[in-house]
This record gives C-alpha cells, structure tokens and sequence, in this order.
C-alpha cells in the first residue's frame, strides 16, 4: 500500500464553483423533465455538443492578441490548438449549424440543456459554472418563430406551476431602439457613435433601478449615487433625453396602445419602421393563440445586454415581490430571455443564417419555483433504514430491506459497524419515516418492530419523563414480519 | 452591423470530442431515469460537484514536476493554482467526502452522474468526453456494502430490460490476487516487485482474449503477437506460471467450487485469508438475497485495471454475442465496473475512510440497450406539421398547431418561407406522421385536409402512375377543424 504523502492537498471546491445537495439537484431534475416536455411538444429537437469547443469556433479567440479572451477557460490542445470550455450554449449551436448545414432540415428547433463556464470574477450568487436550458429556432426570418418562443416561454412557466399574472414575457426590438438612436442623432452603425449608444442603452436598462430621474441624468450630464460615485453619461441634448424619456416610458403611460405612442418616434428610419412592423406582427400572432397582454406584451425598456442580438428581443420577468439582500422588496425578476442573431452562423460560412432563441437560467428559476413552494415535494423524506441488531443476521435484515424496496419503498440496511444508539441518529440524519428493528425475541416470533421517527419525535416534544417514554414507547409497534410492507406503507401515508 | 471577419474559423468539433443526436440523447436520458429509480430506492443521495476542481484535490498534480498530469485537461487560475477538467467521479466524491465529514451521514451512499474529460489519444469509440453514471457507498468496512453494490448492479440491467442470462455480475478481490502474488514470490507491497506484479496482473486480464497459451507466455518469457510485435514477459518459474494459471482458471474449471479450488494457492497470507473470506462474506450475502451465480458470481479472472482499489472488485459484464470491428463473434463485455478502495479520503485527511462504489459507462450501456433492441421507443416519429399554404393566415395555423399541442400531441407549425413541395419535404426529413393543410377552399369549409405521410409513402411504393396518384390522393383526407385532433390520434394511433 502506497504511503500517504505528507504534503496533503486542502479539500475544497475552487473560486466560485458549487456542489449541489440532493434536495435541489431533485427539483432540478424534475423542473428540466417539465421544460422538455414543453419543448417537445413544440416540436424542438434535442442536441447534445461537447463541453470543449475550438476556441475560433467559439468566436473567443483574439487575433490581434494571438490568445483567447480572458472571460472563457481555455488550454491549449497537444497539437497547440486553443481549446475553450463553452461559455453558452448558442455558440456551439452555430458551430453545430454551419457544420451540418445541408443535412439539417430547415427551420431548425432544437432545445439543449447543460452547464456553461465563465472565467469571471465570482461573487454572491455568481458562479463560474452554471446550467442554461437554450431553445433556438435556426434558418427562418419569419416573426412567427419569435412569436412562438414568447409562446413557449409563456406555456413552460404555467406548466412550471407560476400563475398567470406572475409572470410575464417581454418583448422589444433592437431595430427600434436603434430606429429611437437614429431619432436622437446617435447612428448605431458607425463606429464613432458605439460609446454613446452603449451608454445610452445602459441608462435605459436601469429604468426599473433608478427611475425617470436617475435614467435621464445618465442620458444627460451624469449622475452620482448614493456612495458619491459618480457615472459619467451619455450627454444628450434636452430635447433628445426628452424623446427617450418618452420611448422608455410608452409601455408604463399606456401598454396597450405603447407602440402607437413610440410611432411618431422611430418611424422616421426605415430601421425603425421594421422593427415597429416586426412587434405589431408578433402582437397579432401571440393574441390570436390567446396569450393576453398580461402574459406577452411589448416592453420598451427591455435592452436584453449588449449582445448579438439583431432584432426581436425577450425577457421572462417573475412578477411577484421578493426580499431582496437587504431586506427591499422587489420584483423576483428575470429569469430567463433572448432574441433574434441573424448573424452568427455566418461568422464559419459568410452565409447569412437568421435565428432566434431564448435561454433558461435554471438555477434562477428552481430558486423562484422554491420560493413560491412550487418546486415538487420529491422524496421528502429519507428510505427507511433497517438496524442490524445481530451482526450474524446482516443476510436476514439485508432481505427486509429488499422486501420494502420490491414493495416500491425506498430502503436500506444499516451498513456501518455501530451499535444501537449511533443507528438511530444515523436514521435520523437520513431522514428515515421509520426504521425496522429486528432482536432475537422479533426474530423468534417471526416480527419486526416499526419505530415510527416522525410520531417518535413529536411524542418526544410533549413527553418529559423519561420513565414515562419508557412505560408508553411511543410510536412504536411490533407487526410479523408478513405485514411489514403493509405497516410501513401505513407510516409513510400518514406522514404524506 | 459589424463586418464579417475575412479569416473565418472552420466549424468542426475538437479532436476526440463529439457532438450527441436526438435519437442518442431520448434513448439516453430514459436510461439515466431507470438507473436513477434504482438507486434511489436503495437509500442512495444524488450529488452533483462541479466540473473543475483543483488539480492537486484530484491528485493528479505532480509535485516533483510541478505540473499537472498530462493526462487531465489542465489550466492556471488567474490566482496562479491549478485547474483540472474532473476525469472521473470518484476523485471529486473523495474531495466532498473530505470537506464535508462532519456532517454526513455515516456511511454515505450517493450517486452521481455526468460527463468525465480525459486528456487521452482519441481513436475509433474512445472519446475525450464521456459520461458516467457512479454509486458508491464512504464509510464502512463491512463487505455487506460491498454485496449491496453487486446486487444494485444486478437489478440496475434486469430494470433496463437486460434478461436475466444476458448479464453477470463478477466479483474478485484485490487481497486474494495480492495473496497469490506472495505464493509466487512477488511482494505486491515491494517497490521492487512493482513492475512484475503489474506485469503479471495485466497478463492475467488478457486470459479471455489470449487464453490459456498466450497468459501463460506473457508470466514466463514473454509472448510474439500476430503482427511479430513482442511482448516482455513477467519471468515467472514454471511453477509460479503453473501456481497463477490454477487461479486464474478455477471459475472455468469449477464456478460453484471455485473458491475451494483457489484456497490452499492463497491461504498462506493473512492477505489472501481475508480476501477469500471477504469474498465468501459476499457470496452468502447475494445468496441470501436471492441472486444465484447465474447474476452475481466470483471470477479470478476479473482485475478491473491497476487503479486505487484495494479489496473487492466487481465487473458487469453482458455475455451475449456480438460481431466486433473485424467480424469476430465476442460477447459484448464489460458496460461496468468498480471495487473498494480505502484509501482516497486519506490523501486530505490522513485518516482512513473506507469506500466502495460502482461506476456504468454510459454511452456503453445505452449502446448495449440498442443492440438488444431494449432503449425504448421513444419519439418514434416527428411532430405533426401544420403547413402554411397562405402567409396572412398564420396566427390561423399557429392555433391550429398549438390546438394539437393541447391534445398533448407533438406539433409545429412550418417557420420557412418556402411553398408546398419544400414544405412537404421539411416534413419528411422532420419524420412527421402526418401533415396538416388548410388552403383557401378548405378554410371557408371550415375544414382541414390532413395527409398521412406513412401511409402514403407506402402508397407511393405501390402506384407508378402519376395520373393514377393524383386521381387517387392516397393517404388523404378532410375533416372539419373540430374533428381534427381526433382524426390525427387516429392516425397516430395506426402508426404505434
């Protein structure tokens, strides 16, 4: 046997990297089988890609720097090739698209689920690891695939059990806020203007934070927080912080009639005017399939970052109210959202492919679907837990034990060394309804006593005496060995 | 818009890396389910760690050499320590068992499953990603984990459908080679001995494919292969030869007796006594458990590579017969494998925690369960296609789509922009059973054709005329849009 080393690593898990308990990789697990199930019906496929990808293919490689952006995990392969670990899972789709191209029918709907990696400074509740569930609609510039994303986004969290009105998908469209940009003279496609257009949609993007005021000082000459720090922004002029005042706040003064309102604003572009014809179109479709403006609606504050996106954009927002860290209330929030990328596949075939898609953040949502109780209550209690009395007799309790699963009971046979008291706690830790105990005076007469922990410790809450618990033995019972199954699945149905 | 780059990269999956189908990920993920029912009900706890951990909690850094193994995917964190892809899921369940011992249950059992990286030369079948499905039990000695482990096993593949015959669980023990080792001469605990006790072990897995000849070369001077290439032999005495080629043969001569046979060559070390007993421990467990030798059985044969173990070890083998790469009958193998190993925790505590566990090679076993016809069918063929035969009547097929959907029937409308004949194409490559068509006359019906793709390929095979096919228009139908969730069950239903 080989000698322990001396020099003994640490155990611990690295910077911002998790394990995950049973009781959330359960709700996990159900919740994916529920999001699939949606999905399928839908008629999205599903597709599995590797978690390494070619740093090029990933779009992450610098080459001006001859090295891979520093936000992505990466190696280098023995034949000297950048290898990067996926960041999403939209751009191994891409990679997935442009390499098999001809063979794929076209539209193409797949869903993909699997963790992702930042190489991102973690912090509270920032890991660098973490599951995303994507679906992606690829090779059509119809609005009707985005119609029917915010369809689906809206059918998986009913499913998921939030109510209607607790939840809502919003939609918005990057060509009308570049339409409202061109409007106040900022041109979104000229290299000179990117700074301010990025601070502009930052300003917009705090609307929900910081309010009317707060957004129009980042618009105009910059604001100073409540720290004292101070955000440079974007310096509009007054009439132009006037416009986008009015643009963000449409969908707040009249949701209903918000793209009558933004009109006047944007359709002085033709930019502008495709993306208000792309929203009136999706308006029309998700009305007629019966989704009111309380589950699919246009938002113009959704900004959706600063990404790929080309056009229709969504964001699934949890409506209810929460606590947040320090103790405000506010609106749960995203949990998930997405948009149109006409222009991704392109970057392997020069060829245009459009696309579009939304993306899951699956933690996000398993905590929201914790905090409304909607999670379901799998396996809330442990296997019951058969004590070994008799090490001569493991065979016999090990059968007892193989008797309640075949019953479809979740069971064990204690399988550590200890004696008698060291078993019960280990039954309590286990979380054990009930465990089975077997002497040599049971196994005499052919029984088995059922000792019932969750009665076991409420008696235990109203019982001070000790003789007295000795004289009652509460929630304990002897059944012959015939009835075991039966007086267990009795325990386990009163306790739910 | 920005430009497209002039250097595109190409689309292609890294080296050894692949991407998964529909087909693979259903048949899949319903096998994950099966084996994650199994497991549970025998009292075992889903873990799940993160994907990198520290390379030297892995211990695959090498101190002498200041760098990680190369074996393992390996990259610097920005705080300078070493990262490591996981390269199987025992190292990261030592790594939780060693950070969380106190507040375990003790003995822990979990399971775990997901993808493992190895920093390997790929080759036909040998991928540098792949998945694993563990169950393993920290924290006791008692060899009744160890018969818990096989019997798991063992309804693990007769939950999959794998009939009983079709499977074995083999069971050797580390103790007991060690024990014939010394018989031999071959101090398995001596640096010295090292090279020929591995020399000897990997002769003796090769038993089933060289036979009794060829093992027998490899333990005395050495073994010239087809090819002429030569193998160095472990220089074994006569015999010691005659000694290994007695245990390792004793199941084949006498299974029931196998382990009285091997007795007197490995009962003159205290090691090889307590490996027989272990193993006769073993035996009468699963006997009393109801699995005959026809399920779980001893097996000198089975070495279950050079790795940590260091007590019993256990193979699950399929033993029916399959042509390999050349077109040789073989039986199918090992789809999995495990043992005890007493030592892994050790490497951050410095105290002993004794472990046993089980690992399924996924991809193996799924590609086993479609050999024998048994990943169920799921998803045979597509989702029904609503087709679009007039662009301003979507939001009118997009509900007729989502009416299927809420029959709980899989359904799309068609997303192109392309006319009927592409359309039925896409329909065909999606594997649609039927398609759904509402032109203008239909639409003032009231009503919807609806042409069964399965039944009319059939047809087709059958009429050569063209005349003939459009006079006849087998396989289609109308009905009115009330009657067309039941008509399309019915075709459904025809088709299984």
């Amino acid at each position: 046997m080989a000698k322990l080393p001396s020099n003994r690593p640490e155990a611990r898990t690295p910077r911002g990297f998790r394990d995950i308990d049973p009781a959330e990789i359960r709700a996990e697990t159900r919740m994916l089988g529920t999001i699939r199930e949606v999905y399928e019906s839908y008629g999205f496929e599903p597709l599995e890609t590797p978690a390494i990808e070619y740093t090029d293919a990933l779009g992450k490689f610098l080459p001006d720097q001859d090295r891979p952006n520093e936000g992505v995990f990466s190696f280098q392969d023995d034949d000297e090739q950048w290898l990067s670990l996926r960041y999403d899972l939209t751009a191994p789709l891409a990679r997935y698209v442009a390499q098999n191209f001809d063979k794929l029918p076209k539209p193409f709907r797949r869903y993909a689920t699997g963790p992702v990696w930042r190489n991102e400074k973690p912090g509270p509740g920032r890991f660098r690891q973490f599951t995303q569930f994507d679906a992606d609609t690829v090779g059509t510039e119809s609005v009707a695939a985005d119609a029917e994303i915010c369809m689906l986004a809206a059918d998986t969290m009913e499913r998921l059990g939030i109510a209607r009105g607790q939840y809502k998908i919003k939609v918005n469209n990057r060509k009308l806020l570049d339409g409202v940009l061109l409007a106040i003279g900022v041109d979104p496609a000229a290299d000179a203007d990117a700074k301010k257009r990025l601070t502009v949609l930052r300003a917009v993007d705090k609307l929900d934070r910081l309010g009317t005021e707060g957004v129009s000082r980042l618009l105009g000459t910059g604001r100073k927080d409540e720290s004292g720090d101070f955000t440079a922004g974007a310096g509009l002029a007054p009439d132009a912080i006037e416009t986008m005042l009015k643009f963000v706040g449409a969908s707040a003064v009249d949701g209903a009639r918000a793209l009558d309102l933004i009109e006047p604003l944007v359709s002085g572009s033709e930019t502008g005017r495709a993306g208000l014809a792309e929203l009136r179109q999706i308006a029309e479709l998700v009305a007629s399939g019966g989704y009111d403006r309380d589950r699919i609606a246009f938002d113009s504050t959704v900004v959706r970052g600063l990404e790929y996106y080309t056009g229709p954009v969504f964001e699934a927002e949890l409506t209810f109210e929460v606590k947040d860290e320090d103790g405000n209330i506010v609106r749960f929030g995203s949990v998930g959202g997405g948009g149109r990328y006409d222009d991704l596949v392109a970057r392997f075939t020069g060829q245009r492919v459009p696309a579009t898609g939304f993306s899951i953040g699956v933690s996000r949502l398993a905590a929201a679907l914790r905090y409304l109780d909607k999670s379901e209550k799998v396996q809330a209690h442990g296997p019951v837990v058969v004590l070994v009395m008799d090490k001569g007799e493991l065979p016999r309790y090990q059968r007892l034990a193989q008797t309640l699963r075949q019953a479809g009971i979740r069971a064990e046979m204690y399988l550590g060394t200890s004696g008698m008291k060291p078993q019960m706690k280990y039954a309590d830790k286990r979380g054990a309804p009930c465990v089975i105990i077997q002497g040599s005076q049971e196994r005499e007469k052919g029984e088995v006593q059922i000792k019932d922990l969750i009665d076991g410790a409420k008696a235990a809450q109203s019982i001070t005496d000790n003789k007295e618990w000795k004289a009652a033995r509460p929630a304990q019972f002897s059944v012959p060995e015939a009835e075991m199954v039966a007086a267990v699945k009795g325990v386990l149905a009163r306790h739910g």
